[in-house]
């Protein structure tokens, strides 16, 4: 999933080595452009002061990101300080637009135009209909092209939200629900588009959306509750992808061995087998009273606490996000899973534990794609 | 627990700001010292290619480090290169010695002092004989003295490693089994024996020293038994320590909850109530054959199979070190653990996940305390 911010620190300073003057330079206009994307306008005299950057060092970034038409002078600050009035500067939302996809769903294959903001600009979807494989990937290029046919200003990029395990470089190493195994989405979205391309898992791009549109903590987990059940993780703001990049693939996690419950995975009481929303509907469908409806959530809930509990108390971080169909996912299914992490691995050391469900609804995936190429092509996460 | 590597990274580059010239020196000593520690013996030119300072920084630096005595000149590179013979410079393992206790055995606290490569020059310990609260903190400051008086360079500082829950300050937020509840050891040691003083979890002092003396993957789980039982998280090579410092404390996950296993806690079925030396202890005394005992050491070993599942699925690590008495650990609660996490947990895309017991035995808590101790006032880590 995009870069995480730690990674945008030039890797030489990561790795404790010096910094070059041409990093410096790039490092200073990330630094600026973040400044001005996340805090609103400030002058070039605010920058030098928050930064401590010089003012020349300043006024030569802001220049070029003028030029590049990222930023755009606002007018002169309103009220009463002393002195001569100064120039603010404004990021400048409109100065690209980028093509998201979300692949996460069972049906439709979902995909927008959004602007720097996040904001949707234009939509289109395309049915799944049962392809997979190379007739997948036929069908994931013909929606970016009929999306970039909509683009209406610079493209910044593309970036796609994919269930699966998706290395660093784009490469989809499996996602059995689209039947893709080492599929380089990346490589052939590069060469048709000619522009950048990030790939990344879906539960990892909702994490990163939370972050940057929504109000995650710092130490936060996602949970996606969708074709799959998968988990996108932030520690200190920055995504955790596990040594095989598979990290958050809680979906096969066994919550009953003893249940008859099968899995696609061959696997039996998995926790996509009572969450995925597919197995939800299906049980939701055999319940005849509302209390018969409740106690299916709440058994589902259950599972789920049962498989985040030893996470939370491992990890011990602060808060919860479930992203996912909201009628299904709040309710009874929210309370069980916070009563069952509450009793099975709450102390007073780990302190309460805020479970909560994504205010960014449905379009979580595709503004997730988005800051990952944000995050990627200018620094900004 | 110490200062995890990207913390040493001065503040305002991770922060993105920009570096000032007192802090690129430190930085500078940092980086050579830590390339010296690491790597053995180095020239000045080989320091100035390997680091991208320039050979007048490389020289100023070194001048530091060897009026300190960290560093020594090693006598002129043997072998057939071309060019005049270069000085070889050395790290000085024996510049200072750190003091450092164990708090996390049940009997006893015990001591040592170390040098800077990790090795015990001297051991001491005291009977715990029941003490908690403030008499517990008598007789760690006892154990202190006597150490103090031992050494035999200038002491780089003090580490200790405790049960418990510890702040980033120093101050053990909770700590049952020594009966500490907000107690600032940190303080407590700084003013007595003005020095610098660690205190962390023994767990996470436990993963640090993996990661320093050991062979730990940048990725890795390391659980502590003893007293209680906790882990040490690694990611990237940086602990994890959660929102409220509690991260590791997995002792008190319940792994059944029909179980009749009552836990200091107050709830039933916790990993503990398995898995603590303790606990371990009265249920192989009441083994009489050697398939009895085989059997609650497997019992043991899936409780904890169960607890860690979830994790390694959330945080795909590749790696899992146990630390704690190896009589009790190898062998079938071992394979109980490795047998449960595969059944429960691993798909292909987790890939195989390796359980290995430390190779740093009942040491490896003091020898995590001096390399904190070195974290902090060298960065060397």
């Amino acid at each position: 999933m995009g870069i995480p911010r730690q990674d945008r620190i030039p890797a030489r300073v990561r790795s404790g080595e010096k910094l070059l003057p041409e990093q410096a330079r790039v490092h200073n206009r990330e630094l600026l452009l973040r400044m001005l994307y996340r805090e609103g306008p400030h002058s070039r005299a605010d920058l030098a002061r928050r930064t401590g950057l010089t003012r020349v060092s300043v006024s030569d970034v802001v220049s070029d990101l003028l030029t590049d038409d990222l930023v755009r002078e606002m007018g002169m600050r309103a009220g009463s300080r002393p002195g001569k009035p100064a120039m603010m500067l404004g990021f400048n939302e409109h100065a690209y637009q980028t093509v998201a996809l979300d692949l996460s769903h069972s049906t439709l294959y979902r995909g927008a135009v959004l602007d720097l903001g996040g904001s949707v600009v234009t939509r289109r979807q395309v049915e799944i209909a049962g392809s997979t494989g190379a007739e997948a990937v036929a069908r994931v290029v013909g929606l970016v092209r009929e999306l970039t046919d909509e683009v209406t200003a610079p493209l910044l990029g593309i970036g796609v939200g994919t269930p699966g395990i998706v290395d660093l470089g784009g490469v989809i190493l499996g996602a059995p629900n689209l039947g893709w195994q080492d599929v380089n989405l990346r490589s052939v979205l590069t060469e048709r588009f000619a522009c950048p391309v990030v790939v990344a898992n879906d539960a990892n791009a909702a994490a990163l959306a939370e972050r940057s549109y929504g109000e995650s903590a710092p130490d936060s987990l996602l949970v996606r509750v969708g074709v799959g059940v998968g988990a996108g993780l932030l520690l200190g703001g920055t995504p955790v992808l596990g040594s095989r990049f598979a990290a958050g693939e809680i979906g096969h996690v066994v919550v009953d061995s003893d249940s008859d419950r099968s899995c696609v995975c061959g696997k039996f009481g998995c926790l996509e087998t009572w969450l995925s929303t597919r197995r939800i509907q299906e049980d939701l469908s055999g319940a005849r009273t509302e209390a018969e409806h409740a106690r299916v959530l709440a058994v589902a809930g259950e599972a789920l606490g049962r498989v985040l509990a030893p996470i939370v108390a491992a990890l011990n971080v602060s808060e919860i996000v479930l992203s996912g169909p909201q009628r299904v996912l709040e309710g009874p299914l929210a309370a069980a899973t916070t009563r069952t992490i509450r009793q099975r691995a709450l102390t007073e050391v780990h302190g309460d534990i805020v479970l909560r469900l994504s205010g960014l609804g449905d379009d979580i995936v595709l503004r997730g794609a988005t800051a990952m190429v944000m995050s990627q092509q200018l620094g900004i996460v």
